[in-house]
């Protein structure tokens, strides 16, 4: 009527229900219940499950703050826990705090991206609940895997290596790029972009190593904290080779930006896992998974002597502690830049 | 060392880790991993889940601020709805947003709390997340129940019985003796207070009436929005009687309160469930419940004609709705007082 965007607070809670989630959601069996239909298992089943909140998506730092980002993102956090245990997702329940003054259009756009990632994925939203407040936005993801099956942490052998999963490098090749630190002709930058903003939880490579792999985690703090934490759930240390073969537009930008191709795959935002199979199962590991299409490559051995090298040195990679003075969680962008490429 | 209480910001999330969290839950099997272990099912199941935050708890205005209260509240939020759908526990996943300020006694206090709770419903908590920021505290719950037993809102016919399972009106009776409404002996409040403190999820009804009951939803937001949601559900009405027999002593707080019993059996905060039962079934239900120790009263018929009656007149009963410009979560306990007990 007036002219000016419909929010939520107009709505209040009731005419959010019918208006927005009903629409969306209403073919859900248990839709409006108090509980969540996620399934039914007839098989016996590992039930696994794993919630994370999205902090503000890097892109939405780069260009604008488009809940789409941070819906996608929620669902790839958390369906990242999932293929680090090699399970096979159940659904995701979401928990969504959004102040008044949101409009029903951000609030729709929240949703796409939850929706459209978790499709990706071939999963689904089973149910959720949202309050007024400061936006916060958290989800849990559930999962099954045949018992026996789990990835863990632990589990890990000396003489294991350590292979990476997924493309390196993407979402900071576009923080480069948006920040006039290396040029790219517009379909290269417009597919760089696209995968910052929309990437991928590794649930096909984690089922397909499931009861295979001794030990996995996903890259959710930088390749460092991983393989450091990996590490030390295992009393182990690492050899890192401290070389990686980026893909080709991401290699570009490295080199623009005076970078070598290891300090793009040692970021995080790319939702990677590491995963540890035994020396002589790296090259089928290789082909089964690049024969699915999906990308792999060894980063390193594991080793008695619990010192983490890079090459012929110590390796003191970046890492993100929340609770701490230098926690990264919604810090300002060229703060997060010059932590995480050091420039 | 300094003689100032060490406080979640001292730590930091590795030593958080280390030393609250591995101590109170390293036995759980997936602690340290990236998805938590819920479970192992053996027979068919269906799964459902459900995620809610924890608002300040009522009783928290009226005393001293312990987080154990909110910890135990947001236990038992989450299980009454696994409750309302007659499912069993699998386990609980929760996520706190704590201050950085807040100290490593309080955090422990919430943990206590929840893990209390989790004890006293035969659960556990299972996983979760920490981030710091301002308070929130959201917890998703699993359960199982047989395939086709699922308790659901809808389901209703007219005719059906309404019954109230659990006792009412503790919390707000509670509330009317902390300022001063009504006075008890100390044996008789102590046991209020405590009601008010650990309100119980009515997971055992929930079970012996999975596929027996017609529908169930759990009384979260106050009695008229229950009745009237699910109404709402089956496009049904209620003749609700209005009558209501309140365990003696907050029989004796209504009565020097100068309130009838119903208004405080409308009331919310007890986290009983309103269940629907054919008229035939009433008698059964009544005893199979009260020979577990569970209490149930009968409060109504559903009806053909959608209006909701209490006595002979329209029940416009409270209700809160999020969203709203009078959404009471987290409102001032003066206003609260008012708008649930009109004074």
């Amino acid at each position: 009527m007036s002219g000016t965007p419909e929010t939520l607070g107009d709505l209040g809670e009731q005419l959010i229900q019918e208006r927005v989630l009903r629409p969306r959601y209403g073919g859900v069996d248990g839709f409006g219940d108090d509980s969540a239909l996620l399934g039914v298992v007839t098989t016996p089943s590992e039930l696994v499950a794993t919630t994370d909140s999205c902090p503000v998506p890097v892109v939405n730092l780069l260009r604008e703050p488009d809940l789409y980002h941070a819906g996608w993102l929620l669902a790839t956090i958390n369906l990242s826990d999932l293929a680090a245990a090699g399970a096979e997702p159940l659904g995701l329940l979401v928990s969504y705090t959004l102040p008044k003054t949101t409009t029903v259009r951000e609030f729709e756009r929240l949703l796409d991206g939850v929706d459209d990632c978790c499709a990706a994925h071939g999963t689904k939203v089973a149910g959720g609940d949202i309050r007024d407040g400061a936006v916060q936005l958290t989800a849990t993801a559930i999962g099954r895997s045949a018992p026996g099956s789990r990835l863990r942490r632990s589990g890990a052998k000396a003489g294991d290596r350590l292979l990476l999963v997924g493309s390196a490098g993407y979402l900071w090749a576009a923080a480069l790029l948006e920040t006039g630190r290396a040029t790219l002709p517009a379909e290269a930058r417009a597919e760089i972009w696209d995968r910052a903003c929309r990437p991928v939880a590794q649930l096909k490579a984690g089922r397909l190593l499931a009861g295979y792999a001794r030990a996995a985690m996903d890259v959710s703090d930088g390749l460092f904290a991983t393989v450091r934490t990996l590490c030390e759930a295992n009393r182990l240390g690492a050899e890192v080779t401290g070389e990686f073969v980026l893909d080709e537009p991401v290699a570009d930008v490295a080199a623009q930006s005076g970078l070598r191709p290891f300090d793009l795959a040692e970021t995080w935002g790319d939702w990677g896992l590491v995963v540890v199979v035994r020396a002589g199962d790296v090259q089928v590991v290789e082909k089964t998974l690049r024969a699915e299409g999906v990308a792999v490559q060894e980063i390193g051995t594991l080793t008695e002597d619990t010192r983490i090298t890079k090459g012929t040195a110590a390796w003191d990679g970046i890492a993100q502690e929340r609770f701490s003075t230098n926690s990264w969680h919604g810090g300002e962008l060229s703060t997060v830049l010059t932590e995480v490429l050091g420039r």
